[in-house]
């Protein structure tokens, strides 16, 4: 038997040994004070992610990585704007926070100061705190709804630590467990108990109560996402249609638009590895050797920076192959999100020259911003993504061509609007 | 070791194993007249493939499959009017023979009667028997250049088989080789001797020699490949726009248009499968057990019809699940094939008004009939190619993007052009 054929073999049982290393490993490759019981000394609600490393120093480590900055082909941890790498994104987001501050986002332990250098026009309350820091769920119990929307100074005020250990694991097991409400509440009207789900869709939940799409009710500031048709970027659009909801008004078109959030959730949900049933623990938290046993990373970043953990568990292909078709899928996706992208400035300007024009279409010229509306949404879809289309590639390119089928038709409406042509 | 493991295991072997028997396993399982020697009963130009038949029984009866008319969810074997199922086909493809003649193609033993049967519009030439006869390379031979330029009818007299066994193999060593000239002048022009290729290489020349893009030289109706540049689209619409070459007026629009053709080959060159070193043969000429020894089957069918032999041995995930991911990826392809189909029939119905227009601005018509033949071009790549998207998902999403994109941009130029509006 060849030493690749042994390997090859080797997966499935390999995985059984992974997944086992990560229920119990935790606690086995603990090298905390002897004779003392881990599982009583951390606190129910210890929120400072350096007092559970003291037990957990692998785990621990490899979360203090996070703090590294790189780069990757089509994205990264490092803090560089996004407009000015993509400039059209200024006149996409015109009016609202984005348009002036929008930064690639670094790793999980700069949550807190992130958020608190951003510009204010992105913080509207509280609310936006709620997956910015591992105290928040604390906060919440506290304060009730009203956290939500208190000023972000002031929960600001109330916060000191990013997101950590507390946030995913209950101290006394260890074990994986959903803490934003928000998720939990969405997933409900769904039909599913997260609080009930099993270990393999925790290691999905942990980050999709995070990872998502969601928006703010208007009144109370609480955090709820759109999922009640489904996944979908045609469930939510339907969603927020029927909740007649509005993130703000495109001060150039007078479109009324809605701002789409990092739907890592949704877009993974239809996507090749999902349905295999890879979770995302899969690829951003494989198992790291130490010494004899072997512990699940805590450094969630890019699965390119660590192919042969992430990805050649069950891929032999070799890494160049392997990612010569991860990045055949990102230059792909982006070339179509650059072409929606521009498509739609070009709409905006229709609309705008359409709007000041004195004997306009008034009919025509609400087709065309409702056009923008969605042309925008079908596109910010998977620009607000973090895979440039990887999590699910044939999905990504569907939804922009659909944006730039839209975006075309608001530049037409438009014209039509203009010139009275109808 | 559980059955599952071995099986998992024995794929490398059995790959080689396959191989082997696809290069030996032809004469060690014939049951021709005992005594005759095999290699010296069928003659050198031997093009009736019943000869070839009774020493490649196994062989010679899985190609008779090819008679089965069969669907598959996104195509098949079944003659049925493509026109009747795409209405818009009707309106892209006006003035040609392709837009009242139009189905799903059969099996490759019909080549003859459907090419005979066709829309005599669609037929300018003997040139158009190039691959549907296994007697043309010896036609070719003999007639020279002038074989191409022959009328059609008189050129299909001269023939009596569909393809068969002499267009890939050398009755003598039944060893692999490409018989199609124009394949192999337009390789030679990539800097590639196919005379010289390896057996794996061959694997996918002998399909790719037909299942390509080609066009006929104006005045001798030669065949010819546009690869000078590279096998994506853009390369292809470079090469015919350096020679300003035109099928066919649209009368609609009076767009100067291309008609593309099958660019599997072409397709498959991008794709995951093709950059895994997996060969047209390995999906649809599958191994087939016979007793004890295996045959490579010359159903040439969709893969879907046999997912255990076609998919099964690289990928353990089960049918069903394989299933449902090749019908995502074509459902996403037909949804975006649509839309850009009928983008493009509003975009001809534009032009037409505006060229009926008598203060129109010709400078803009004349941009609106270049994106028309653009956006056609780019749509077409993908609709006349024969997998639904599935030989390259990304590749396939992205000229459906680009050709939406052209299609309303078209649109536009179309109004701008009727109202003076530039």
């Amino acid at each position: 038997m060849s030493k690749k054929g042994k390997l090859f073999l080797m997966v499935p049982a390999a995985m059984v040994l992974v997944a086992a290393a990560m229920i119990t490993g935790c606690a086995q490759s603990s090298t905390g004070p002897p004779g003392l019981s881990i599982t009583r000394e951390i606190p129910e609600n210890e929120t400072d992610s350096a007092v559970w490393g003291k037990y957990y120093p692998s785990q621990y480590s490899s979360y203090l990585k996070n703090k590294e900055e790189s780069k990757t082909e089509y994205g990264g941890s490092v803090r560089e704007s996004k407009l000015d790498e993509f400039p059209y994104l200024r006149q996409l987001f015109a009016g609202m926070g984005f348009g002036e501050d929008y930064n690639e986002e670094r790793g999980h332990t700069y949550s807190l100061i992130d958020i608190r250098e951003i510009n204010a026009k992105r913080k509207p309350g509280g609310t936006c705190m709620t997956c910015k820091s591992t105290e928040v769920p604390g906060l919440i119990k506290k304060l009730g709804v009203k956290y939500y929307s208190m000023p972000f100074d002031e929960v600001s005020k109330l916060v000191k630590h990013p997101i950590g250990c507390l946030d995913c694991h209950d101290p006394k097991t260890m074990a994986l467990r959903v803490t934003r409400p928000a998720f939990i509440e969405a997933m409900r009207r769904r039909g599913k108990d997260v609080t009930q789900a099993s270990r393999q869709e925790l290691r999905q939940y942990v980050c999709a109560q995070c990872h998502n799409e969601y928006y703010f009710h208007k009144q109370s500031k609480e955090v709820d996402h759109p999922w009640d048709n489904g996944f979908e970027p045609e469930d939510a659009e339907k969603y927020y249609n029927d909740k007649k909801f509005t993130d703000w008004i495109h001060p150039k078109s007078g479109a009324e638009m809605l701002k789409v959030q990092h739907p890592e959730w949704e877009h993974n949900y239809g996507g090749t590895h999902y349905t295999a049933g890879v979770t995302c623990s899969d690829c951003h938290m494989p198992y790291i050797r130490e010494g004899a046993s072997k512990v699940s990373s805590h450094w969630w970043t890019s699965p390119l920076k660590t192919m042969d953990q992430s990805c050649g568990v069950c891929h032999r292909e070799g890494n160049d192959w392997l990612k010569s078709r991860v990045l055949n899928t990102q230059k792909r996706t982006q070339e179509l999100l650059d072409t929606a992208g521009n498509d739609i400035v070009v709409a905006i300007n229709a609309i705008e020259k359409a709007g000041k024009s004195p004997d306009v279409d008034r009919k025509r010229l609400a087709d065309a911003r409702n056009l923008h509306r969605r042309a925008q949404f079908y596109w910010d879809w998977v620009s607000a993504e973090n895979s440039t289309g990887f999590h699910n590639p044939q999905g990504a390119m569907h939804s922009l061509g659909k944006a730039i089928d839209l975006a075309r038709q608001a530049q037409v409406a438009a014209s039509q609007a203009a010139a009275n042509l109808r």
